[in-house]
């Protein structure tokens, strides 16, 4: 628990997609008065670590950094349909990445001899210790859309061993920069917009919907939607970005060739796109 | 047209809600580049004028500023259930946005003398001329959505008397704002959210959407939804701010209550929220 005299906070910072020039005023002002950093890294090589880097660099160059080790995710339900198999899976990882956020901001904020609990690194460790108050989490995108950030933080205080304050700080979603980059407004006039996952797509155009903006993709499967219109994008915001937009029928072999090619780029691809029909 | 050696750009740029804080890095660089801003503004008092001013006297605060006044809008058919009725409405109102931002424009790139043709002040108007190359459009919240400001430019261009390039940098929305205040994602684990407006909440409820983010409210009509969840906010990121969340019979005074603090704190009330099943 927090001593007297130290307010420990966590604010849950989201910082685009890479471009340091997304980041909000607000954003760089709290890695700027931030103590450190915690950001999570994937246990291979990570392909947003170096624009993370890039954005401390640019804003906060000497915040101590913790890196966070991911744990791994189970990615055999992910292609099964039973959803209860899924949240499980889900619910089981975000508790795996409370458990390794306790260790390490337990390690940030009362003891630093506790790292040798989790697997992370510390940019520079003699600078960890019990006088870390404020930590910043920075989060890809927008904590609000299709990110596990804040379930997570809420687990770390549910399992009643750390408590403090912590606030969530908007950045630049996918969807705004996929709307902006095709220079679209992301709903016709007055008219609705579904969110959804590309395995949920079926659901959504079954209900009715007409306009669908499709995150985490992986792979595009449009088989009946041949006559919608898709406004695509991956790598938004990265040098390896690509867009693509058109009749689904008429642009689909461009958007698997963009998508070959920003993976060739960059070593990853993360995708989108809006579809109306 | 363009003359030789100058290059017309409009850049659209949203600005969030009001603090400047939210603005990213890549907007307030846009202000600090540009030659003019134009900002629309109401005939009678814009509730939003003064957070527009606190935005540029922060960041920009030299820049020549063009004000437009916004052509009246018809608001008799936005009550009516004809959809036909309410995008000719809106149709009509673009284009006379389209005809007022014409004159402005060409104002600020060819003549300083076509002035007289359009309602509109510049802060310093001896600053207006043949020199200003490149422009600035500053947009509420973010211009993907629920608002004019892409489809305006869009038309000025099918006119067909001006040529220029433009493009669109994303702000923050109130729908990101309204998720960071509560502290929550805006869908369930892996499942969808649906945007819309408050006149076409029920045909969303109907289709079976369980997780809904209304915008445009104007009032609240939650028959039937008293057993879902609500987070509502209202005046995000503005001093007048108010925030309620809980089940829907449960808060409906308070939010009441609160809607109205809002407007009598600010002059105005803008009010969003997100409803779960």
């Amino acid at each position: 628990m927090p001593g007297p005299g130290r307010h420990d906070v966590l604010r849950l910072v989201g910082i685009g997609l890479g471009d340091p020039a997304h980041l909000t005023v607000e954003a760089v002002e709290a890695l700027q008065a931030a103590s450190f950093a915690l950001v999570t890294v994937k246990r291979e090589d990570d392909p947003l670590a170096a624009a993370r880097r890039a954005i401390l660099d640019r804003y906060a160059p000497d915040l101590c950094v913790i890196e966070v080790v991911d744990p791994e995710r189970d990615r055999s339900a992910s292609s099964t349909s039973s959803t209860t198999a899924y949240e499980g899976v889900v619910s089981d990882w975000h508790e795996a990445r409370a458990a390794a956020w306790e260790s390490a901001l337990t390690t940030a904020w009362t003891d630093p001899d506790l790292r040798r609990d989790v697997q992370f690194r510390a940019v520079d460790s003699a600078q960890l210790g019990a006088n870390l108050g404020a930590g910043v989490l920075l989060v890809w995108g927008d904590p609000a859309f299709y990110d596990s950030t804040i379930r997570v933080v809420e687990r770390v205080l549910a399992r009643g061993n750390l408590a403090f304050e912590w606030d969530v700080l908007p950045g630049i979603s996918a969807l705004q920069l996929l709307a902006a980059r095709h220079r679209i407004v992301l709903h016709e006039v007055g008219q609705p917009i579904t969110v959804t996952t590309a395995r949920r797509l079926r659901e959504a155009v079954d209900a009715g919907a007409d306009n669908v903006l499709v995150f985490l993709t992986g792979r595009l499967e449009l088989d009946g939607l041949e006559n919608w219109t898709i406004s695509w994008g991956a790598n938004l915001g990265a040098a390896s970005e690509r867009l693509v937009s058109g009749r689904v029928a008429d642009v689909l072999p461009a958007i698997e060739s963009a998508r070959a090619d920003a993976k060739a780029d960059a070593g990853w691809v993360m995708d989108l796109y809006l579809l109306r029909r």
